[in-house]
This record gives structure tokens, sequence and C-alpha cells, in this order.
């Protein structure tokens, strides 16, 4: 017998219930294991539930679960970033196996967590908190060992994929989309944390950190969300034949790396172009094993609990390295030579500044009292300083890459 | 140590001892062991090889190989379907695990390898077989212990996508685009196993197997190759912002699955558009994890040994399952019930065939002395029935699936 207790039973905590009520039997014919949800952690033990629980299986008392011998593995799903670092430091210590879909605190305590894990010889595993469904965490981490990863691109956030995806096919207005999709549940009542690329920066930490081999901290990533695009720029990328995605990507060359989160231009047959709504795809390229790309579900129920579920067999099946697989290489920031094709949009701002933002680029058009420039092979850091000594402001203007 | 011994020393064999090489002191801190090459066996050992190899390491008797006590890994990369047979026969009988890149021999006796291993208590792996550096059959093999898998698709073949997607960029003839591969390298002097689609059929043979858990033999498998498409189904299926792929596909309603390899018209939007060049791509659905597709290099020297390598890696680290993977559901082939959209070009062939085929589909355009026919929702095997019924050969007509 596996004991389990699960931290939260919020979407992803009752997927993982369903799934394994429903493969109780078939997962014990194959692991030689019954798996018992032995407690639930829980705010409010008194709250009506719509998923079939054991009586007395909820618990508002961490230390119970934590002290308790017969628990060997913790699946943290509370989302909460306070009390989840407190959770996996505990169990941690207290020889638990940690599994969490938690990217906050991955992100933030990633080292930490694998050190102590290491230390403690329980495993820390943190599949789903990458791309939701998608197996990528552990094929990032098998292919780390026989290649050198140099690239990694990823549509990491739901949310915002969802957003753009149907302003380009609706050509419908930001605000009015995003209104949607809270009424659908796509987008959080605060969506700043999708939005503005947070999310996205958490997960491209976490997968560049494991497949670089050297640390890459939140702040070694430049940020540009989705919050300031118009109709008026979806008019003109639809022009373009081209959609457009907010995809992190992370480059090395030598041991300088690039990172950034920001608005993409894609041609239509692009890949990334077939990857719409919900969601999610990562790429990768090793040297010896070339390109690769994994597609699926970035969140929901099912799939981010079958994430959750992968993780807990592969600790049953002690089938996973309980090393920190994290690496040591010095990496150095390289941002600041990030050059590329670039699409600016900007409102109509007087003259003065018009005229230098016109010597960005070759193509421009002028449309509803804005300026679209088309800018070729130029440094990020001298369109961006130009646009920060011109004081504008966000709203402004929207600044995003082409794809080539 | 870690010693293995290399069956066949091509393409991928000349991959595995160069990666080997390359990376033998970072794996052995990784793994703790020292992994060597003791022998390989090839034809012929007095050859010229461009490949750094130690002295003596060559062999021609498989025997002196397979009691080799010290050995505890053979890569049979021969390519070959008889002796590879006796090799991993052998092989296992005297305790020995395999890896395997031969899709020809796994798919022919995927089942009889697969016990036999179980019962030596050793492990038979062929991550290399399907879809070259793709990581594909561990995904499917972790994603089935949760998840009932109702769909796979796959273009599996580098050589038929590479034509193809030739043939569409540059508006060429078939043969043209053929001799072309062959003189670069990505068609063989006989093409007749991949253009006509038999590599792609046992792929998905193996696939369709392991995912549905029940046995899928490759006489289940409908099969269309693609050496009779020409310029005139190349340039209507531009027209109609469409591409053209090999796909193998099984689906899986209850209990009765279809199973088939056959050109496939997609939209220029669709993801498997954009898998080109000689590039594989795989995709299934399992009723919890919802929709995954994996991308990568279909073949290659370094992409292939890669994969390769990934099994050795589980191997040795002993984190595969050595049981019979392979489920025992009594599956009912329901291929006669196939139906679909498709696109029919018939080269002229006289009045009154012409009037049988007309009734097929509504819209239809003759040109240079051929129709071509779109026809909705109707059962692949009426249309068969008539192309038999008109004795039409094979080179006088194109039939594809046009996907939705």
């Amino acid at each position: 017998m596996v004991n389990i207790a699960l931290l939260g039973l919020g979407t992803v905590g009752t997927g993982v219930v369903e799934i394994l009520n429903e493969r109780r039997n078939s997962l014990k014919l194959l692991t030689g294991k019954d798996i018992v949800i032995k407690k639930i952690l829980v705010n409010n033990i008194n709250k009506k539930r719509d998923v079939n629980l054991r009586e007395g299986i909820l618990t508002d008392d961490f230390n119970s679960i934590v002290k308790d011998e017969e628990i060997d593995i913790l699946i943290e799903v509370t989302g909460d970033l306070e009390n989840s670092y407190k959770y996996i430091t505990e169990g941690i210590n207290n020889k638990k196996n940690i599994v969490t879909a938690n990217k906050s605190v991955v992100s933030k305590y990633f080292e930490e967590f694998s050190q102590l894990a290491a230390k403690n010889n329980v495993s820390f595993l943190y599949e789903s908190s990458v791309a939701g469904g998608i197996p990528v965490i552990k094929p990032l981490r098998e292919q780390i060992k026989i290649n050198d990863i140099n690239r990694i691109q990823g549509i990491l956030n739901g949310t915002c994929n969802y957003i753009l995806t149907r302003m380009i096919e609706e050509g419908k207005d930001y605000g009015e989309i995003l209104k949607m999709a809270q009424e659908l549940g796509y987008a959080e009542a605060d969506p700043t944390d999708d939005v503005e690329g947070h999310d996205t920066l958490r997960k491209l930490r976490i997968l560049a950190t494991l497949g670089l081999q050297g640390k890459i901290t939140e702040e070694d990533i430049l940020l540009y969300g989705i919050s300031n695009i118009d109709k008026l720029d979806i008019d003109y990328i639809k022009d373009m034949n081209s959609t457009v995605k907010l995809i992190g990507e992370v480059n090395l060359e030598a041991d300088k790396f690039t990172a950034i989160v920001q608005p993409t231009i894609v041609r239509r047959d692009d890949y990334f172009a077939s990857v719409n709504m919900a969601y999610n795809s990562v790429a990768f390229e090793g040297n010896n094993v070339g390109e690769l790309k994994f597609y699926g579900a970035g969140a929901g129920k099912l799939p981010t609990a079958n994430a959750v579920l992968t993780d807990v067999l592969d600790i049953i099946r002690e089938s996973n390295n309980r090393e920190n697989e994290l690496g040591h290489r010095e990496l150095i920031n390289n941002n600041k030579n990030i050059i590329g094709d670039y699409y600016l949009r900007v409102s109509y701002m007087g003259e003065k500044g018009l005229e230098e933002i016109e010597k960005l680029g070759e193509e421009k058009i002028c449309k509803d009292g804005s300026l679209i420039i088309l800018i070729k092979e130029t440094k990020l850091k001298d369109i961006t300083n130009l646009l920060n000594k011109l004081k504008l402001e966000k709203k402004d203007y929207f600044l995003a890459r082409i794809l080539n």
C-alpha cells in the first residue's frame, strides 16, 4: 500500500481524486500496490464538495499529515505560495516525497527544494507545474543527460493563448475577449499574472534552469505581456498572413544566454500558429536529438491531474532519479544583445517623437492616428531605450517580435 | 561498469559510438557507471570505418557476444530482419537486455519478444524503432497506465514526408522529386518500403498494439501509399489551401478499431501541415490527458542514436518496467465501416466508368484528361469497391482522405 496526502482540493486536487477513484484497481494490478489517499488538507472541512470522498478524509491540520509516518507522498496542489513553501520544506524534512503542480513556488525555490530533496533522499517532482498535461519536464530531464540544450521555446499560458486566438479569429478588441474569457473561466477575475506574462516567465525559469543546467532566475528574464495589444495590431498581423502568440524563449551560445517572454508574430504555416486556444507547446533543441516539440492541454482538471499522477507513479516505481538534477553551469546574461525583427505600433504622440521612431524601420503606415513600423535586425534594447526616452506609457504602444 | 555490445555499425550504430565517445565522462558522473562498448558485430571486420574504435572491438561472431557473461545490453541496429530475430531471441534467452531500432523485427515479433523478455526478467526496449528521435514510446507507455487511448495518428515516414513536402513547395512531379530524394540520401534506391507505406504501417502497428492494449497486426491495417500521386493532385491540393501527408491512424470506439495508412489532405493551418521535410510527428488522445502531440526528427544518425541511448540509460538506472506491457484486450477490426471525406483523381478511362465515379461526389472537375472528384461522408469501402469493379490500376488514380 502507498499512502498519499493531498494538500488542497481545488480543481487539480479534485481531478486527482477522480482519476484515482476510476483507476484504483488497474493501478493496483499494474504497480502491485494499492494507492490510497489517506488525508486531504483543506481550509474548511465542512464545505460541500462534488467528489466522492471517504468519511473523515478531510483535515485542516497539516501537522497531522506531515507527522503521519504512513504517508509516503505529498501532492501539493494548493496554488498558494506562502503555505506551499512551508508544506514542501516540512514535507521533505519529514522524508515525504513531493509532487507539486504549483509553478510559483517551484520557480521561487527551485534550487532550494531540489537540494533539500536530494539531501533527504526523497523525490521532488513538478511535471504538472509547467504546461499542464504535457509531459515535458521528464523528457527534458532525460534529454539533458545526452544532449546540450541550446534553445527552449514555449507557449506556456493558456489564458493568453486563448485570448490571442479569439482576437485573431474574431477580430475583436482585447477588452471584449478578456471579458468573455473571464465569463467562461479561461481568465481569472484579476488576470494580471497571466496577461502580463508572469506565469509564462515562471514556467520558462523552470524549463531554462533544468534544460540549460545553470541557474536562470525570474529576474534574468525580460518580460512583455499582451494587455496592450489592440484590434489595430490584430488586423495588421492578419494582413501579414500571420498570427500572434505569447512565447517564452531562452537561447544559449557558449556560456551566454538570452531569456525573454514576449508577444511573437508567427506565420500562419509556422508550427506555433497551430497551437490555439488554451493549448500549450514546448519546443527544445539538443545537439544530438535535434528539435523536439510537445503539444497538449496547458491546464484543466484532468490533464493537470494526469500529469500529477505520472509523477506519483514514478515515485511508486522508484524509477525517478533522487539526485538533484540541476546543473552548476555559470551562465552569463546576454539579454542586452538580443536582436531581431520587430513590429511596433505607437499611438499618436506628436511630431517630434514620431520622427525618431520612424527612423527605426523602413516599412511604416499610419492608421487610425497610430503609427505602425516594421523594424529589421535591430537590438531590442535600442527600441525600448527610445520608447523610454520618449516617456511612452505601456498603453501607448505594442511591440512584438517577428519570428522568421 | 556496464558492458554493451552493438550489433551492426551502420548509420545508427556509428551515431551510438559517437555520442558515447563524446559523453562517456558525463554519463559516468551521472549514472555512477562507466558505459563501455565491449564488442561490435559487423559482417566485415576489415572494412574501413570513419569512427574512432578501440583495437579488437569488431567481431563477426555473434556467439562470442551472446555467450559473454560480462555483456549486459545488446543494441540491435542491423536493420536486417532475419538475423535480428535470432540475435534478439538468443540475446533474451541469454539474459541480455535488448535495445533495438529495428521496426521491421519489432512489428513482426512484438508479442513474442515482449513475452520472452518478461519471462527472462530482462528489458526489451524499442524507442528508436518508431519516429526516430522523438521520445514517444515511453510517454505512450506511461500514459496508458492512467488513460484509455482512443486515437493515435502519425506522420511516421521521413522519406514520404520529404517527397510530399517538396512536391507541394516546388510543384514538381513525383518521379522528379523521388530522384532528387534518392540523390540526397532521403530515399533508398528501392523506395518501395517507404513510398508504399509499409514502413509507416509497421510503426503504426507498434504504436497501436501498445497504446490500445490489444493486438493489432500488420494485416489489420489498410494501406495506401503515395507513389501514384501526381502533379495534378498537388496543384489541386494547393488550390484547396491545403497540403498532403501520409498519415497512419488508429481509432477505437468501445472494442471496435479502425486502422489505416493513407495520403491525407490537411489544411495549411492544421498542425500536421507544419510537420515538413524529414520530420515526423505522433499524436494520441487519452481520456484524461486529452490530446498530446510529439514532433521531431524521424530519422538520422544522431537523433536515432540518441533515442537508442535513452533506452540504454533506462536499463542502467533500472527505471523501466520489465513486465510485458502489452495488453490483452480483444479488439474487433471495423475497417469496413471507415467513413470520411475523400479526394479522388482518376485518369481518363472512357465513358461508362466515368459515369459511375461521377455519382460518388458533387464537386468535380475535368483537367488534363483526368477527373477530380470530392466525395463527402462516404464509406471508403464503397469507393474502393467501385475502383476495383472498374478494374482501375493503382497508377490510374489517386485517393486521399480529406481531414476536417
